[in-house]
């Protein structure tokens, strides 16, 4: 107990018994003006809340999130943005042996291997032929094409739950929340319809810099998703001047939105499984015939990069193994 | 109080009163095997102390001093390591106006200006005369300079008391920190004479990399600081193989060890003040006739290049002002 009180004096720094717990302020809050030479002290802001007021406004909260395994502050970020990794792949594989803009229309396992039906950017069909198929789509996509695999494979794919998401991107003419508030970097979570707020750890003391004026999940993200992408500007904008003034608006150059649940071939930023032991998760990580699945969807990892890899992997390895001893 | 259980239980990741607010570990404690793709769930890593052995342990009381306001997690260092700044300043200043070497042995105030004394790398003496004058030098050798600014200058530059600081930089051929531990960056606190250890922020993923190997202050800095070089390096990697093993021992390529206590010009890491609300701290900041005082020592940013900063522009602005009024 003693200890535990010593963790809470040194972590929420409250004054001891004889002082009632009281919590005084500390330097922690930030300086109205900042120590500095000769008499200059500094000034801690002010003025303190109570004990209670800072228990009842949640504060601290947050930390558990960022304790989180995969929650982490970040380290690295990939050079020219998340698109260098699917770019980089991209010169891996050969880009001529990928077709872009093309949707699967079908899949179906027939004797000596699969045919794969897809629709071009101009809207002809093709069948392609071949040994297997790893069908990596999101299940809610997989679900409607067309295929041979039967009832328990089509229920199995409609049994994850797609989730819906939105983000939006506003890039401001100057770095204000550096200039003026020494934010580098950072979440800041809302109790408004934004759900969290970003800011840019890359480009410090630049001239221009990109918020993340909302990144939220369900009906939040279902609201904003609904309407055109100027009108989600205009909201996101008047709910961040709430927190953050007028230069929210006056210094913003323009937006970019982007509603996962609404964006073809993905129709969710992830999706949750009802339970991951059940025998639809089970039967999807097994091989249907020749046809294969793989996605983070089919990972412990869901909505990471690292889920996706993963099962990648474990689907290329199953299936060298299987052609090996063939 | 509900609310400070809520936070214990997700701050603290403790279970509910039915569980008798039991801790039963987390993924937080990172994982024996990590999660994956199908049916890998991931392994947290065990076993799991009770709680009395967590809070016995001293966890977490780390985190109030990286929530101290100039403790915060380091996002920008100068390109070329500290050095950096003062080779900046040397350039806006010009080389040719620097003495380098060289060792003041005495100030005064004489008629209409001040006379210093100083000696070369050679040993010879010189004497500047000059309007005005400016110590910088830390005050405990300031106050063995011939100078004639009187007794109570005297006893206030030596109230302050120098403090015993040490430092040793390990290189290793590998980086065996992030290779083997997925460490990057930090401190390690130790209960060892150590005191204190710290991992690169920088050169992720490079070839080689240096640690430091202790950051202590007061007696350990002193233990290590009698110590010929060599003799530091077999003590500090003794220590650190107790925490890391024989890696700690057999990567190593080469060290570098600096005692400031016993640096000439410096004689201490910094200083502390038994009171800088008393007379001797404000002597000090008012000028003594043509001569100033000047440095960190003479703010409340101790120890930081901020205290060195705000103390110079002080005095400039106030030489500025007397020299414009006169």
């Amino acid at each position: 107990k003693d200890r535990l009180i010593a963790f809470l004096q040194s972590f929420g720094a409250i004054q001891g018994k004889a002082d009632g717990y009281k919590y005084a302020g500390t330097d922690r809050r930030g300086y109205a003006v900042e120590p500095g030479a000769g008499a200059e002290k500094g000034t801690v802001l002010g003025p303190v809340p109570s004990l209670s007021d800072v228990l009842a406004s949640g504060v601290g909260q947050r930390f558990s999130f960022e304790l989180g395994y995969d929650q982490a502050m970040m380290m690295f970020q990939p050079v020219g943005g998340m698109d260098a990794i699917p770019k980089a792949l991209e010169r891996a594989v050969g880009a001529h042996k990928i077709t872009y803009e093309a949707a699967a229309t079908g899949f179906a396992n027939v004797p000596g291997g699969v045919e794969v039906s897809w629709k071009d950017k101009r809207g002809r069909e093709h069948v392609e032929r071949a040994d297997f198929c790893v069908v990596a789509t999101p299940p809610h996509i997989a679900a409607r094409l067309r295929h041979n695999l039967g009832d328990a494979v089509g229920n199995a794919l409609r049994t994850p739950v797609p989730v819906s998401v939105g983000k939006i991107g506003l890039e401001y003419r100057s770095r204000w929340w550096e200039l003026q508030d020494h934010m580098y970097g950072g979440v800041v979570p809302t109790d408004t319809d934004l759900s969290n707020m970003w800011f840019p750890s890359y480009g410090f003391q630049g001239r221009r810099g990109t918020v993340i004026g909302y990144y939220n999940v369900g009906p939040n993200a279902e609201v904003y998703g609904r309407l055109a992408p100027d009108d989600r500007t205009r909201r996101a904008v008047d709910q961040g001047v709430k927190i953050f003034g007028d230069r929210y608006r006056t210094e913003l150059d323009s937006a970019f939105s982007v509603a996962w649940h609404r964006t073809p071939g993905l129709e969710a930023g992830w999706v949750g499984w009802p339970n991951q032991d059940g025998p639809e998760y089970k039967l999807l990580n097994e091989p249907q015939g020749n046809v294969y699945f793989a996605g983070d969807w089919l990972s412990h990892v869901i909505a990471w990069q690292h889920g996706a890899f993963t099962s990648a992997r474990k689907v290329v390895t199953t299936l060298h193994q299987r052609v090996m001893a063939a």
